[in-house]
Parts: structure tokens; sequence; C-alpha cells
């Protein structure tokens, strides 16, 4: 890997190594290095678009590391990547993407990962997506994750867009059984003339299940996000979302969160709120001694840390 | 009028007698009744398809009745009432439909009210839907309310659907000039296999324009709700939307709230919650002497009311 590699691997891994544990990195449309471990296997699909990650029953405290990054510009690439997590489980998956692109053709990473979750685990997943490069080539990137939770498992997802990627549409679908638990925190910043466009689907089928969906989003200058949910209770459960953006310069931003009630038992709840930072924030930040630049930095990178 | 007719008439208008002020009676498909005063003046559509209301410049402490009630099954009828309402007025107008349909044919009633409002002007609107008898024949009734709200003026809509409405489809629409703010309450009832359909779709184009759309329904049996809004802030705005439903029996229910800055000093709230009515209420109500369905009924009444 080449220093610009090194840097996107830092920026959505905050790896400078190889990381511990098992880890699959792939770089410009190919796996460069791969470790399994006793316990968490990695394989190439058959047709070489993607890996199958099998991890099993009891695996705890181990770790996965896969990140993709992409320094070629007008690379365009599907990957599917397939999660086979065992039952009484607790890993943590690190996810992420990083483009550069200096040159002037568009490039892509499309990820689709899927999870299916057996009993009672417990799964941490963060997923970081980062752009940087300064050619007129976009990046773009369109992460799908579908999550099938198991019974009584834990899933809490971590994920943040902050900065660099021209365009995004974020699909994430998840189906609960019986006490499963879903936790799920988006951060995504917008700048210059991005569009991010953001959906959940969220089914929770079993008794006694629970997701709680939370997103933070910041857009700036003239950039658009959409915001798009559906938690559906068909179960006694508990789902709650919440969707706090802030908006600044000449940005647009829309939220259309449905809850949907198919079950008397199920208790659903939905918070959204657009606006501005308070001007009073600013002052009294200011008079701290900050610009009003300088503030603004400071409350936008609270809202989202 | 015959006993049905007046029973309905009051259960819509609160109405015994002939009102105060102006108004217009539809029994039937016609104009049964009718009373113009010096301000509010009340004619017919050319095509005999609804009313045009002029009410004068300064018309104050002044009201307007207009129930519409159907008694004959089978009948189906779509009415246009524009209401032209001047700068500086202060008014209150009650609409209302009632359907009494003993027969097997569907009885349906669509009335589309247009309000064109002018400058630093007070309307309040009431509206009562209501429908009763026993025939296998649908009781069906789809209002549709646009509002142009002009400079500084303000509009309260009081809708209410408490009993006996099979099917409704109910949009309201409604586009603020500056500084003119629009408050909704509606109040919703289903059971047995009802459905009803509710949407809000509100645009504040006038710097300083707020909107608050609240909504609380009930619905029981096997029935089903969906309420859906739309909340656009194209300038300097304050938007807020509430949505809170109980859920009862086998019933189901959709909340798709939608809010949309398109400037960034509009400030955006919405908040939905379904859910069912906490047991430690019912059982508070029941140690003071209530029976459980009795119990439930105060706490639909009161959460109604």
């Amino acid at each position: 890997m080449d220093a610009i590699q090194r840097q996107l691997l830092e920026a959505v891994s905050g790896l400078h190594e190889v990381p511990e544990g098992a880890y699959n990195i792939r770089a410009n449309g190919q796996s460069v290095e791969r470790n399994s471990t006793e316990h968490i296997q990695i394989t190439s699909k058959d047709d070489g678009k993607g890996i199958d990650i099998h991890i099993a029953d009891g695996t705890k405290n181990e770790s996965l590391h896969i990140p993709v990054i992409l320094s070629q510009s007008g690379l365009n690439e599907v990957v599917y990547n397939d999660f086979f997590i065992g039952d009484g489980c607790e890993v943590t998956i690190v996810a992420g993407c990083g483009i550069d692109n200096c040159g002037n053709s568009n490039s892509q990473h499309d990820g689709i990962h899927r999870f299916y979750i057996g009993r009672n685990s417990r799964v941490k997943y963060v997923e970081k997506h980062y752009g940087s490069g300064d050619g007129m080539g976009k990046r773009i990137m369109n992460p799908e994750t579908v999550v099938e939770l198991g019974e009584d498992s834990y899933m809490e997802m971590d994920t943040v867009q902050i900065k660099g990627v021209d365009s995004t549409k974020r699909l994430t679908q998840a189906k609960l059984a019986k006490g499963a638990k879903l936790e799920v925190m988006e951060r995504l910043m917008t700048h210059g003339a991005q569009r991010a466009d953001s959906h959940f689907d969220v089914e929770m089928n079993g008794e006694g299940s629970s997701a709680n969906v939370v997103s933070r989003s910041v857009a700036r200058d003239s950039s658009y996000q959409m915001f798009s949910s559906n938690i559906i209770g068909n179960a006694k459960c508990n789902g709650h979302t919440e969707c706090d953006a802030i908006i600044m310069d000449e940005a647009k931003i829309s939220a259309l969160p449905e809850i949907t009630a198919n079950n008397p038992d199920a208790a659903l709840i939905h918070e959204a709120a657009i606006g501005k930072i308070a001007g009073e924030q600013i002052i009294k930040l200011m008079t701290l001694g900050l610009t009003e630049s300088e503030a603004e930095e400071q409350i936008v990178s609270g809202f989202l840390k």
C-alpha cells in the first residue's frame, strides 16, 4: 500500500498497521491482505464479488476488520459480504470505505453487507465512510446493510460519514426475532453539493424485541439530505426513532419517518427536529474568545460526536 | 326536516334550531335552508355543485354554519364550497357532515372546502363528522380542505370524527404567507372495520409564518388508520407536528410524517407516538370502582377531548 492508501485506511478503520485478529483489506477492487482466525473464517465468494465470513458459535472478544479503499479514479464496484454469526458470540466488526479520487472519473463503491445472526449473540458493527482527493470525479458510496437478528441477540450499529462523500444512498434493513434488540447510531455530514439519502426499514417480528434508531446529521453549503425510515411493530415490542438535523448555509433537509403498529402491543415513538444552530449558543462561545466560525465548528463536532 | 335529520344536525353542528347569523343547511343533496347576512353572503354556484361564501373586510364576531346531512341511503355527492374571506375579519365557521344510512347502498359525501383568507384575519373553522344507521351500506366522507392564509392571518382548525364513519380520506393543504399562523387539532376515532386516511400538506412560504398540526386518534376493533403529513419550511418559520395514537383490540395504525426544510432558517419538529393505554392507568381507575371497559372509555374520551 502507498501513502494515500495508508491514509485512507487510517481514516476509515483507525488502523496504522495490519490489525489484530481476523481481517480482509480490499484495495482498488481486490483483496490485498487477509487473515482468518480459528473462529472467524473469511473465504472469497466463487464469483469473486465479495467474501463470506463464518463466525463460530461461542466466539467471544474477537474482532474483524474489513476496510475497503479506492485510490484509483474511475473504479466502480459492487461487493457482497455475508456474515454468518453463530449463537452466543460477542464480536466487533469494523467495516469502512475510503475513496481518494484525484481523477476526473467517478469512483463508486456499493457494499452490500448481510448479517445472519444466531441466538444470544452480541455484535458491534462500526462503519466509517470517508472521501478525499481534489479531482473532478465524484466519490460515491451506496452501503446496504441487511440484518436478521436471532432470538435474544443484540446488535449495535455505529455508522459515520463525516466528509468527502459526494453521493450516498444508505439502506438499512433489519428483522428482529423474539427478544432481539437493535441499536443504531448514524452520524452524517454533507457539504458542497453533496447528496445523502438514508433509509431504515426495521421489522420487529418477535415478542419483546426492540429497536432504537438515532440519526444525527449536519447539512452545510448547498448539500441535500433525505432521511426516511419505517419502524414496524408486528408483535409486542418497543420502537423508537430520532432524527436530529442541523441545517446551515443553503442546505436542504427532509425527514420522512414512518411508524407502523400492526399489533396492539407495539409501542412506537418517533421524534424529528430540523433547525439551525441557536444564535445564543454561538454568542456564548464567542464570549469565550472563539470566532463565529470556530464556535460553529465546535457545536457541529459536539453534535456529531 | 324529520327526526333523524334533526338528530344528525345536532350531532354535527350542535344545533337544535336554525342558528344565528349566516347559514346554509344542505340535506340529501340540496340546500334546504339558507341565510345570508349583511357581511356574509352565500350564493349557489352556477353548476349547483356547492356554494360561494363572501365575507366582507372587517367582519367581526360573526359566525357561519354550513352543516350537511344525508339520511337517504345510496346518495353520493361531491360539493365544492369556496370561502372568500377579506382583511381584518374575525369569524367562526362551523361545517360538518352527518350521514345516517339505514339502507344497503353506500352513502358518500365529498366536501371540498377552499379558503382564500386575506390579511390580518382570524378564522376559526370547526368540522365534525358523524355517522349512524344500521344498514349494510357504508358511510363514506372524504373532506378536502385547502387554505391560502394571507399575511399576518391566523386560522384555527378543529376537526372531529368520532363515530360511525366507515371510510374517510381527509386531505388538508395550506399555504402560509408572511406572518401567517395555522393551528390544527384533529381528533379521530375508528372502530369496527373502518378505515381512515388523513394527510396534511403545509407550506410555510412567508417569513415568520408558523404551523402547529396536532392529531390525536384512537383505533379500535379491526380498524386501520394512516396519518401522513408534510410540513415544508420555505422561509424563516416554525413548524411543529404531533401525532399521538392509541391502538386497541386488533387495530393497525401507521404514521408517516415528513418535515422538509428548504431554508436554513426553517425550524421544524415532529413527534409521533403509537401505543396502547398503559395498564397502570386502567388499574388506577379500576381501584376507584370503574370496570375495565369503563376505565378504557374514560381514558379514551379524555384523550380525545
